[in-house]
């Protein structure tokens, strides 16, 4: 049905749902009249460049003049924002599995309480890259964890519970041949390895804690690059198994920083 | 010497330190000028809230008129907000383990260039209670994993690397010993319990997804409050395991919300 699915049988049961960190609900909010229409969701770290990103979506499409300003939707909150331009909708997610597994959960209830049909979601944020030209896209096919799995191990009530962290195949080869019609826009499809620590968990020598040599860390990129892995971030593999169990198409798209 | 420790060699043979995340750096700023007199840090995940704590310390130490503005030290990035009360600075640090752990690196090598000494960090964000009264203030004795274990388990280059989460014992008494003073201020010592995810993993019925009965989230409730957890939030035990590795005499008090 296209239809955006919710796996929790408490949900039917409750006379209202609030989605607290969006500072949006289901009694005070008309959500299928705010968000029905909505086909695209693109999620990135940062409040400001996902508004960045609305405003170039709102000139694209030919919705507002040039610097016309969008407004928040989660104004009422600090803990996220949220933009639309026509059928996008921008939101950001903070940093790490944990934050950005909030909004997921509450992004996904929207879509379910707004009767969204055949929803695409993106993530569009920065990573570090791995072997790879510097400013290069990588479009990730699977997600894996700090040993290469393609997997995410959550723990819910004390157990630890994996889900699968696969993405949509051609979803990553569309938005592929799109890149091919931009001149100087490298662009591959790789693996994208996700970290539950910045510093010393992405091998950074420069945190205020480094517990490990420049040899281990070089030895360990060098196995994660022969795994496959092209870059490194903290938000996908929650990414690919919440929208993957939810019935979100989703891809994982990331600017190359470093 | 009460200085604050960074505990990475490779630290000192850069010719620049760059606090990306805070958008500050040893280069760009002189830190011992700006923070050199910082005796107390409050972090909390809202940065509204970690501004309005800061106007709050302002009229508190008679440094400011009420209703004066205090300005964001790190309106740069927005990642983080940064506010400052005289000897006291306030930080918003985001949600979960892994947001909270790239502002306390930075933090840490921040107060280490600043040359800080006897800095006290009190984290004084929200949490969930557990079997106690709505509104109490509950002072984090030990924050424990939801295994209710008193540590931090982190994985290093695909190695897990576990750390303490002892708190400051003195801290939490003196902390105690203030809220008797305040009438009508149900405080009390206990322990803390951090999670990776808000709503599966500190038995939510109410998210996208529900993996567990009501009953198996009672059960597991009521271990641990067995175990002696009388609150769940999701940066306790990154916090007590960083801030006590560098020297920095830590607390964590919750306001309890729910």
């Amino acid at each position: 049905s296209g239809l955006v699915l919710v796996k929790n049988p408490h949900l039917d049961l409750m006379e209202e749902d609030v989605l607290y960190h969006l500072d949006l609900g289901t009694k005070t909010h008309n959500l299928p009249a705010m968000f029905g229409d909505i086909k695209f969701v693109c999620v990135g770290g940062s409040p400001n460049r996902m508004r960045a990103f609305a405003q170039f979506m709102q000139r694209e499409l030919g919705l507002a003049a040039a610097g016309e300003d969008v407004a928040d939707i989660c104004a009422g909150s600090d803990r996220y924002a949220m933009y639309r331009a026509g059928p996008v909708l921008s939101i950001s997610h903070g940093m790490g599995i944990p934050s950005i597994s909030i909004m997921l959960h509450e992004l996904i209830k929207l879509l379910h309480h707004a009767k969204c049909r055949d929803v695409t979601i993106i993530r569009i944020g920065t990573s570090g890259g791995l072997g790879i030209e510097a400013g290069s896209v990588v479009i990730t096919d699977t997600a894996v964890d700090s040993s290469f799995q393609p997997r995410f191990e959550q723990v819910v009530l004390g157990d630890v519970v994996v889900r699968s962290t696969e993405l949509d195949k051609d979803l990553a080869e569309e938005l592929l041949a799109c890149s091919r019609d931009i001149p100087d826009f490298p662009t591959l499809i790789g693996h994208t390895m996700c970290t539950y620590d910045f510093y010393e968990g992405q091998g950074r020598l420069d945190g205020a804690l480094c517990s490990f040599s420049s040899e281990k860390k070089l030895e360990y990129l060098r196995r994660a690059y022969d795994a496959g892995v092209r870059n490194i971030e903290m938000e996908s593999t929650a990414f690919a198994a919440l929208c993957g169990l939810c019935g979100l198409k989703g891809e994982s798209r990331h600017f190359h920083l470093l």
